[in-house]
């Protein structure tokens, strides 16, 4: 990859990205701000900067007079980096950004690195759960009448030192066949116990040296999307990775409609059902995709919410949201993959991830294990935000944790314009603090649709921290600006105009949203703070802070801390994990160590029920503020705040 | 039961008979000749009998004049005894049977006594393989969140000392309404492990208390006829039994015509099918005769030969009919019942019987646990005979055993009028050594339809002791009777004429059948002798014969050793046991120490191929002859023969 540095003046400010970035896109990640509120699609032709140095491709446009062309001029929007470039911000553009310039962090910290099967072995947690073996066996004759699943089992036994072993009904009805398809010479797969106690199963049979060829399936299973990967279990490699909705989204698109909907006649059979072809299709596409012989992978390991594992295993999830919350169960024995609709082989089992209880699944239990947290002496906050947020607290020797409902803010829901993170939704945002007019940036680069809800956080967290809106989450409606009006009695704040969206009417930020984004984040910011005084803690002990799932991905960590969402940390100390569930299950696929572990972590984490601990009211009252009642919790913000009400 | 003695003039010989007995039945009994060859059912009026003291009801004939009436004849087939009665037979109808008095036997000896319930506690044996525990939970709220899965294996842990335990994804998908139905008072039933090392399964709960009804099934699956037997395992009583034919049958009578149906497209699972059907037919059958609830029925115990076993299994079964007779494998996991197409709870586990190999299966296993001969230090000869015959020979130390191909004959193939034992088949026989005039008995006592195998070993044994047939099998042309004709070249004894029959032709036995017969014999026999032979024992050193099967509990222990189908033995050394393989599978579902027992077992029984025990042809060949070309080995059989010639 090929990487440029591109200069901004009158800012200073140098940014190295990648050939072919988008300019402004660039500006926004240097903490620039260039008006622009058509996404970038070069309708609004506002993010006019001039090239003073170096090329860039494109960004001419009929809005550019060709006096202005001439002088460099370009829109920002339209223009690729691809070399070196010094680029000035033309003062209509600009805005004096010096106040923000200390607070500027990195917006993507550190990913957590994966573990990769040399370092499971070098730490020792490498315990194959499936391995294959080749073997020669002597041909029955009229001197030996081995029946053939005992001369298998006897070689092994004899000449593999492999004891305490069982076969399973599927792989005895293969054995005669592919013993005499290659003169009695066959690999074995055998799956190893995840309990030392266990015996180890003969999962398959094939005929020849296929030795070289064993693969495992790892599979998130959302509420929204489901995400599956085809694992070489030799080298350890992702050969192929996919995801898609899950088919259950048109029955409802949150757990709890789900649950609805399985309470229904013939409801859970059919959650399931599409579920499981969801998973198919997948591990159809995977397979396909990488050309493994379907008959090589030898388990599946799937990880959910605690209602998506009941879904998928048909087990009727009708308590989950009934006080007193109690799930079916948390640990699973495990099962055929035919037996819950899985198009594979039957000798496939799937492994299911244990959860905690209702609201603390195996999603997050894969979480924990697949980061590692659970061996590591830091405390960490381990948190995994979403409509339903989960938050684990702890280290290699205890683990606590609670789950809370934000609401569907993050998600879009409840904003007037909010969406899910597709294209055209407002994903960055800046602001001038004396012009008051934004910077957007949507997925894809097209004309806006709507808000997505990293770009809320971030919209409302420059807001505030400028000063269009309150503590309170109210405008200031002082300001000399037509972009903040009154609707039907509601105050909002115009971000682009109906000409330069899709959707031809005004998108705007209403204070109706912000004041349901402050619920969401205050739910989970109380969360935190209630679970931490549980155990005894306090945000000064929390050596990191671990982030997972997709808005985990994609929220912008400061602003984050600023609107309240996190408590405010080092950012050195917070880790994007990204889908973690599937880490999870990737590492359960690699190991047996994890497998093992799992059960413990299991058991022993303490799980808290926010809505019965009294204190989590109190918290959350606290919380419904920009960024709480009590600033003295934020003191890089505080710090920040004042030094832009001295500069104003 | 009433029992009335019934005593024959001038024989001079007094029977115990069940009231309501047919008078010939128990003249036949008895060892007395009467005439008879309309099989009882009053058409050929030979059978005239007076009775002198006492009173018979029926007997009376349009056959018989008035005056014969009033003189006491009756006719026997047709009287029933009502009380204690006095009757000659006249000597038109009698012959001297004297001759035979000295070996008259009794026709049936002992029966092996199935051990119950108590016998197995008595003598240490009693392993409860499934148990049920009535248990009250105590209710989630808010302060107890545990997962309904956990809060049951928590409390079977805290309170009944269950450790170990498993709950399989079936019994956790009804966990959490069963615990809800009847306030968290609930019946769980927990499955034991064979092995020591296994885990408890929870294997089904129910809602309140049903501690006190709690079922098995056990199933002995023949290639003709599938019996089954609902257990109540709380008393040990069988509450109902059942037999129907197997479903296979359209596909083929014996083992390899549905192996080699099996081998056709579709085969396999067609054969599945119908035998689950015939099975599904029982259990429904049963059920609903004893009014059980099937949610109580916690498990089902299979024996079946090798084939029946692969079929049901759906393992194909076409290596066992291939030189070097390959069973797919000897012992089976557990399996759910649902899976193989029974129609029985989800929670219902399958357990089938192991096998030795290909031609001792599980029925035989079945017999030897049943029997108890596994246990028993005396040296036991346990035969099953049918199409083939198994051979198990052995006591509590050691076990041998083999199987031998008899062919059809036993159950009436290749004999002209050979038919199954039906309504119709000629069932017992008797000879007038003097006029050569037959006494036919049929099953039903109606007139003939063809000869049953146990029937015609009756009758060729009679046949050969009294010098109708010599010991070649071949008809004493010299006798004047013309029952005994040349027919297309072929020599044959007419048992019944055309009009006395059912079939509207004259029923004979020719040469070629007893040819076959012979064959058949002598298959057996020295199938016998080789296993002695070959476990370096002699026909001395048994102590008892077991004698198992259908075939076994209507065979005329007597005339089977006259023929030498069986070695000579004191007859009370003999034991006929039914059903052994239904009997091993009630046994095992009793207790878990036959289940354990029944893997050692199995292992330690060492099989001998005949085919290739290069002295099994010599003791063949030896054995064509009637009883053998080594009279010798029948001393009693040469003493009666020495008397007879003596007499004559």
């Amino acid at each position: 990859m090929t990487v440029h540095t591109v200069s901004f003046l009158p800012h200073n400010r140098e940014i190295q990205v990648p050939e072919g970035t988008v300019l402004i896109r660039a500006a926004m990640e240097a903490g620039v701000h260039i008006n622009a509120s058509c996404g970038g699609e070069g309708v609004c032709g506002k993010c006019r900067v001039i090239v003073e140095s170096g090329e860039v491709a494109g960004g001419i446009s009929e809005q550019l007079s060709p006096e202005d062309r001439e002088k460099g001029y370009r829109l920002a929007c339209k223009s690729l980096v691809t070399g070196d470039v010094t680029v000035r911000v033309p003062v209509e553009s600009a805005i004096d950004t010096s106040v923000l310039k200390q607070s500027y962090v990195p917006r993507k910290t550190a990913r957590i690195r994966q573990m990769d099967l040399n370092d499971l072995k070098e730490q020792g947690l490498f315990l194959p759960p499936v391995e294959k073996i080749y073997i020669e066996l002597p041909e029955p004759d009229n001197q030996d009448h081995l029946p053939d699943v005992t001369r298998l089992v006897s070689h092994l036994k004899l000449h593999h030192d492999e004891h305490r072993l069982t076969v399973s009904l599927p792989v005895i009805r293969k054995i005669p066949d592919v013993l005499r398809k290659d003169g009695f010479r066959v690999t074995a797969t055998l799956a190893r116990p995840v309990m030392e106690s266990g015996k180890t199963e003969i999962v398959n049979v094939q005929p020849g040296d296929t030795s070289d060829r064993i693969y495992a399936i790892a599979m998130d299973i959302g509420t929204t999307t489901i995400y599956g990967q085809l694992i070489d279990l030799k080298s350890g490699a992702v050969l192929a990775e996919k995801g898609d909705f899950n088919g259950q989204i048109s029955y409802g698109e949150d757990v709890i409609s789900r649950i609805v909907f399985a309470e229904k006649a013939g409801g859970l059979e059919q959650l399931q059902k599409v579920a499981a072809e969801t998973i198919n299709k997948i591990v159809n596409g995977i397979v396909r995709r990488s050309k493994v012989d379907p008959d090589d992978i030898a388990a599946i390991t799937l990880a959910g919410n605690t209602t998506m594992t009941q879904l998928l295993l048909k087990i009727n999830p009708r308590y989950i949201r009934r006080s007193p919350y109690v799930p079916a169960s948390t640990l699973y024995p495990p099962i055929r993959a035919v037996d819950i609709g899985l198009d594979m082989g039957d000798h496939v089992t799937a492994l299911v991830y244990p959860a905690v209880s209702s609201y603390v699944g195996g999603d997050i239990v894969a979480g924990v294990m697949g980061s590692g947290m659970y061996r590591d002496e830091r405390l960490t906050l381990f948190m995994d935000i979403g409509t339903n947020a989960e938050i684990v607290i702890g280290n290699r020797d205890w683990l606590a944790c609670a789950a809370c409902s934000a609401g569907p803010a993050f998600e879009g829901g409840g904003i007037k314009f909010g969406m899910r993170a597709a294209k055209g939704a407002i994903e960055d945002f800046s602001l001038d603090p004396t012009t008051w007019e934004p910077m957007l940036m949507t997925i894809g680069n097209v004309r806006p649709k709507g808000i997505c809800g990293s770009g809320l956080i971030i919209m409302i967290a420059v807001m505030f921290e400028l000063g269009l809106i309150d503590n309170l989450g109210k405008f200031n409606r002082d300001l000399a600006t037509d972009r903040i009006r009154e609707d039907n009695g509601v105050w909002e704040y115009v971000l682009a105009r109906a000409e330069e969206t899709q959707i031809d009417r005004d998108i705007a930020l209403t204070e109706i949203d912000i004041e349901n984004l402050i619920r969401a984040k205050g739910a989970i910011y109380s969360g935190c703070m209630t679970l931490l005084a549980e155990v005894g803690m306090d945000k000064a002990d929390i050596e990191r802070i671990i982030l997972a799932g997709g808005f985990g991905s994609y929220v912008d960590l400061e602003k984050a801390m600023t609107i309240g969402l996190l408590p405010e940390i080092e950012p050195e100390k917070v880790t994007f994990i990204g889908n973690s569930s599937l880490m999870g299950a990737k590492m359960s696929s690699l190991t047996n160590r994890i497998r093992r572990d799992v059960v413990e972590v299991t058991r022993s984490m303490t799980n808290f029920e926010l809505s019965e601990t009294p204190s989590y009211m109190d918290n959350y009252v606290a919380a419904l503020f920009l960024p709480h009642t009590d600033m003295e919790r934020f003191p890089r913000l505080k710090e920040r705040l004042s030094r832009r009400r001295d500069n104003a």
